[in-house]
């Protein structure tokens, strides 16, 4: 015999639409009568049809996440799994679940966010990166589609948006390795068409500028170049005669191929150069030598975005549209003055 | 104006159930149609509604993940997110979604999976561990839902199943301890109940009765022990007369936490105690000393896990129904002869 809303509402001494809210997650109902209702649901084994309150309620209780790679890549990154350890939990305590979907390209992006906003699959969307111009993000706003950004959108900055001060962290990042002495630093990273690659390329920047020093350009070079041949971009960069000491990388996984590289050239770090990383890897204090980080709370940045993405959801009110999860610096043995 | 079925069939040039079949992925229409009716859904702009399609078809094209943990902790454990990786990289080639679900306890994992199972929210489980006796699995199997485990349940070997051999796995690593010259071999791991720790207890125990060994009690202990407190756990340990010279740990992580203790409190690893753990975590060859392990292939397992899922979700014929998953031993400096 199938247990239907109006056997709980009855046994609950309740209304069916009561019970109806107590299902739809409503907020006017009090913490004591649904209680009462999810106990009565519990002891009749009464299970709503999801897909068919869906239909009528139009949400399903589930936040997409959008992960920029392809599918075998994307957990390799241990920015990923930290993130969704974030997004996770406060999506499991609000009692929503958590829908994953890669795309390795901006138009698959749009094809895989096209495909959960059309189809109804998701109540909201997490993205964790933004392009200039991002046509991702153009798609959400014209479908007026709840999501929230993990970074940032130079030309929108008033969608809803959890991020580190990129600018300011590559800032204190070079302000430090300028305080140890150095005077010639590198940078790599990108592709700068990335926002976060262009804030901490600017922060980088500003701070040589503050202290009179013009960048060589072939001191500043790509994460492309290191992915295809970090030795080749190593050899190049320590061919020059006014090679760099230092160097800003903007990720640490960055940091551990050129550590590679460098070592098999027969470089060392910090002696010959000084690396900085960002994004505090679980491996970067027990590498050889422990690699000096940039903590940016990649687990908050996970708890903000979900937060803040139930609250658009849910049509709460939301004080601030941008949430700033602050950084921290975290120098360990790979960044020395120069000569160490 | 709403782009209908009616549209892409005309253009396309084929019948709206074609266009249908398309939609709902049947492996019944030849490539080549696929193909087109495909490029004309993206050039009229057509999305079909999934919502409205799954009550009809009854598929949701995603699956479900169950992670025993609550949502905090699954992702620090680095075994979660490489099998992550492994299950959506085959999923996402299959053009399946992956939806993350936790449990913190075998009641919460059931209303998990019965809310997953009875709400047609996914078209399959796969779950992550199994006890004596698991409830969850005789409720999917009574519901008759398609669902794969990693792992393995004694009581009906015929479900579908993606595993190491686990007994051979922890005898493989005892029998390399007894030929280093180990004698008094402890093991640290557990609850029992969980079936992957029995096998590897077994496995163990089997090892030494070989070698007519018969473990003191005092050398076994269990993996909530070290969780709540490593130290006092070492400690015990390390006071016996008879102390062991040889560890095997049911996973690295707890490694870790019995490493840190050990040399808390005075001893040398591999010189006092000899360590090898299991799952080769990310962190193993790194530590200090890197810690031996048992690389058991967990993307892999997810890969195989997913590959047997959708297969079993389409309906397609299975030759195998349990997939042995090959381990390797990583013997590193943390298993030395006894004395090194």
């Amino acid at each position: 015999m199938n247990v239907t809303i109006i056997d709980v509402a009855k046994k609950a001494g309740v209304s069916p639409s009561t019970v109806s809210r107590v299902i739809s997650g409503s907020t006017r109902i009090s913490a004591a009568t649904t209680e009462k209702v999810k106990a009565v649901m519990e002891e009749l084994g009464y299970h709503p049809n999801l897909m068919a309150k869906n239909l009528v309620s139009r949400t399903t209780m589930t936040i997409g996440l959008l992960l920029p790679r392809n599918a075998d890549e994307a957990f390799l990154d241990l920015f990923f799994s930290e993130v969704t350890r974030g997004i996770l939990s406060q999506a499991t305590r609000a009692g929503y679940d958590l829908l994953l979907k890669t795309g390795k390209s901006e138009q698959e992006e749009l094809e895989a966010v096209t495909r959960l906003a059309k189809g109804r699959r998701v109540d909201g969307i997490i993205l964790l990166q933004s392009r200039r111009d991002d046509t991702v993000i153009r798609y959400l706003l014209q479908e007026k589609f709840p999501f929230v950004l993990i970074g940032r959108d130079p030309e929108r900055p008033d969608i809803l948006s959890v991020d580190n001060d990129n600018v300011q962290g590559a800032y204190d990042v070079t302000r430090h390795l300028l305080e140890l002495g150095h005077r010639r630093i590198g940078y790599a990273g990108g592709p700068l068409e990335l926002v976060v690659s262009s804030d901490r390329y600017e922060g980088y920047r500003r701070a040589l500028a503050e202290s009179g020093i013009e960048p060589d350009p072939r001191w500043v070079f790509g994460a492309d170049l290191i992915r295809q041949d970090s030795t080749a971009a190593v050899r190049a960069l320590m061919e020059q005669p006014e090679r760099p000491t230092a160097l800003v990388v903007m990720d640490d996984l960055l940091a551990f191929s050129l550590l590679g590289s460098l070592s098999e050239l027969g470089w060392s770090v910090p002696g010959d150069m000084a690396v900085f990383g960002f994004n505090d890897n679980p491996m970067s204090p027990v590498s050889t030598p422990p690699v000096s980080s940039v903590d940016i709370g990649v687990y908050q940045l996970g708890l903000q975005a979900a937060g803040l993405l139930l609250k658009s959801i849910k049509n709460e009110e939301i004080a601030e549209r941008r949430v700033i999860v602050p950084h921290r610096l975290l120098p360990r043995e790979s960044s020395q003055p120069p000569g160490s």
